[in-house]
């Protein structure tokens, strides 16, 4: 399959150029294989999109979420964080199954790709049907068991996790890969913690854990084991292997130099922390010393929705009024962040996150065609600033078009949405 | 013009039920004439709308902007306040003329009916040509000229808006009203003030002003006046007439107990005072002291949008932030401000922002088919926490229906569009 963007501005994210207005780009198979400016050369073109007055960029890769969570939206907000887990969200995960988690997952891929994630880095349960949902949608994910460390699930969610990684790491042409999950500090005891990094050895995959996401874990793990959460864990040798840390709210300095030091990729996730009242993470402060801070919605019973725009814009308006800094995390930091930080965070930075040749063709347009996105000064600023989720018209990963025209086109849309409602029936 | 909502999910924001699941509502002419659950009266209509999977609501009252600064979106951010307003946003104004404020208009009106405001609260220049936009558009609007009592515009302004009031207040059915735009205490000296002051006393009009928008400003009247600007606006009688403040960010205890007992209309405008880093407005503390806090947008030129939808989310979750408290703005409370509290701050509180009979028909309808609002638990939740602009399907402003479907009926968008477009060329 050879595609032909014709006629489009590009945001590549990669070379010295932020936005070129007039180019073409060419994908071919996975991958893509062709970025230049002014007209496209004559050839033999499966399809050919015309991209007047519209902008394609690598697109949105999630960093943290929990995505059959989307099942939960809207069930219980404005409470305080342990009565909303105790009484109303654990509760009714309870009664979740496995089919539940598939048509989950599913609807939260349908919510994604329309607003522009191309790749999602997921923790939950039943992940066997969370990687079907991920084959079946064309989306890719980086998918984790998560492991409490307490209680029964403890030996369960070794053997599954093994399973997971064993059935799915790179599964789906590269689409799918896998790492481990430790829920957080707080629930998985430093023996347990020691036994996830030996099997994340031995597998051969990489951590996706909550560290530091409000005041309270970060004072418990303080009095507990007389450390923050990051050196605790730095200690046992977590940050040996690759890993993703959700959250990362309440950081010392010398926190945010491990954190550095060990390449420790960082999913910041704004409108979580602010619904929840967690707090206001150092991102510039992480950004200045060299972590590559990525993007996360987290799941959508505490954000409430899955959609990247409205992170990028929160992510850089929460820092500018925190810090009083009008020039803090500008529209392309806030960009970077949310695609080429993402890629690297989850270690898929020579893959997805640029538009460049020998990167696989993972992409969104963006039409500016309407009131929203006029005048059009300064693209990067109006998709940062202005966008919404429905100005994304077309989603394309690995090479095939999940999403054209507003249209998903990789599986039966309303058939997810009947699902769906049918779940939410059955669970309350 | 008889038109019948029917099967719709009512959020009528009066009355004891937040929410009717299966509900009527009957609009006759400009006015709401029936809001009913269950089964709607056998009639003549001239229109039905199926309800199906689909809510309504009183539209949201954006009660501070500068609509035709929509065509400096993007024009420059992430600067420092003065660079900005001196270097980039000031010399563009200075090029504006009539008509371009009036194409400028049109495209901000695009843009609201688009993500579901029925009246908005302008202040600009040239506004004939504003109330023209809002005349042509059908939408709802309360007009000021802005006022800056220095400079060779301190006459000009006076002037301007006399003629204004005379021609525009009350006009188009009362769907225009007018008020006086003295800009701000650092741009208007008290004797200015006090002239603005008798003037809105001999026209029968209230007035629209900044206030308390930025630390700097509060430590130079401070540092004028001896006093905070609350108090030294109170001290020449401005509050003894009916006023709009826009911002009111830097406020004492005793500026709160003054607004409260003034009964002072507070529209607040989260998303501008974060991108401007301008600071965190303490709105829960002026809700809990009984003043009816509204929302605006500001310009889009530090926003980058219009979009209410965004306002009513980042009101709540970054008062819940920086309180640490997740109750803090419930999503009741964030459409309460969006709606009714609007209404009353613009003088409008008898007639819209309500879905009760006797009300002018201002509403907008929501749809619940779309991934991003499923499950629906809880379709104010749903709404506030997770909706997006593109969800508002239909829109309907003093009985008229301004778009269905998504698609404006009461104008031509592609002509607005195609002007925004030459505007800007022109501009920069």
């Amino acid at each position: 399959m050879k595609i032909l963007l014709d006629n489009i501005g590009i945001i590549p994210m990669s070379g010295d150029k932020a936005y070129i207005e007039n180019a073409y780009l060419i994908i071919e198979g996975q991958y893509i294989k062709e970025v230049g400016e002014g007209s496209a050369p004559a050839g033999d073109y499966d399809q050919v999109i015309d991209g007047r007055d519209q902008v394609v960029l690598p697109g949105f890769i999630n960093t943290h979420t929990h995505a059959a969570m989307t099942l939960l939206r809207g069930y219980a907000d404005d409470m305080p964080l342990m009565e909303w887990l105790e009484n109303k969200i654990w509760p009714l995960e309870a009664k979740l199954t496995a089919d539940d988690v598939y048509w989950g997952t599913m609807l939260a891929i349908s919510e994604m790709i329309r607003s522009g994630t191309i790749c999602f880095a997921d923790m939950y349960f039943f992940m066997d049907a969370a990687a079907r949902a991920v084959e079946k949608s064309g989306i890719r994910a980086v998918l984790s068991r998560g492991m409490v460390g307490v209680g029964p699930e403890n030996e369960i969610a070794f053997g599954e996790s093994r399973e997971m990684v064993e059935k799915w790491h790179n599964a789906c042409n590269g689409r799918i890969t896998c790492r481990l999950g430790p829920h957080a500090p707080y629930t998985c005891p430093p023996d347990y913690l020691e036994r996830v990094i030996n099997l994340s050895d031995e597998l051969g995959v990489g951590l996706h854990i909550h560290i530091a996401e409000t005041r309270g874990e970060f004072e418990d793990i303080q009095r507990i084991y007389s450390n923050t959460p990051v050196v605790h864990l730095d200690k046992l040798g977590l940050f040996e292997r690759p890993v993703l840390a959700a959250h990362c709210v309440h950081l010392t300095d010398e926190d945010i130099d491990i954190l550095a030091a060990k390449q420790v990729g960082v999913a910041h996730n704004p409108e979580s922390n602010m619904k929840l009242a967690s707090g206001i993470a150092p991102v510039q402060q992480m950004l200045n010393a060299g972590i590559r801070v990525a993007l996360g919605t987290d799941g959508a019973s505490s954000n409430n929705n899955l959609d990247m725009l409205q992170e990028l814009r929160s992510a850089s308006y929460l820092q500018k009024v925190h810090l009083m800094n009008p020039t803090a995390i500008t529209a392309y930091q806030a960009l970077q962040m949310a695609t080429t930080n993402g890629a690297i965070a989850l270690g898929l930075g020579n893959e997805t996150g640029q538009l460049q040749p020998g990167y696989k063709a993972d992409m969104i347009i963006i039409s500016f065609k309407q009131p929203n996105m006029l005048p059009a000064y300064d693209p990067i600023a109006n998709i940062v600033y202005a966008a919404q989720a429905s100005d994304v018209e077309t989603v394309i990963v690995d090479g095939n078009i999940l999403m054209q025209d507003r249209i998903i086109k990789a599986f039966d849309e309303e058939e997810v949405l009947a699902k769906a409602r049918e779940t939410a029936k059955r669970l309350v």
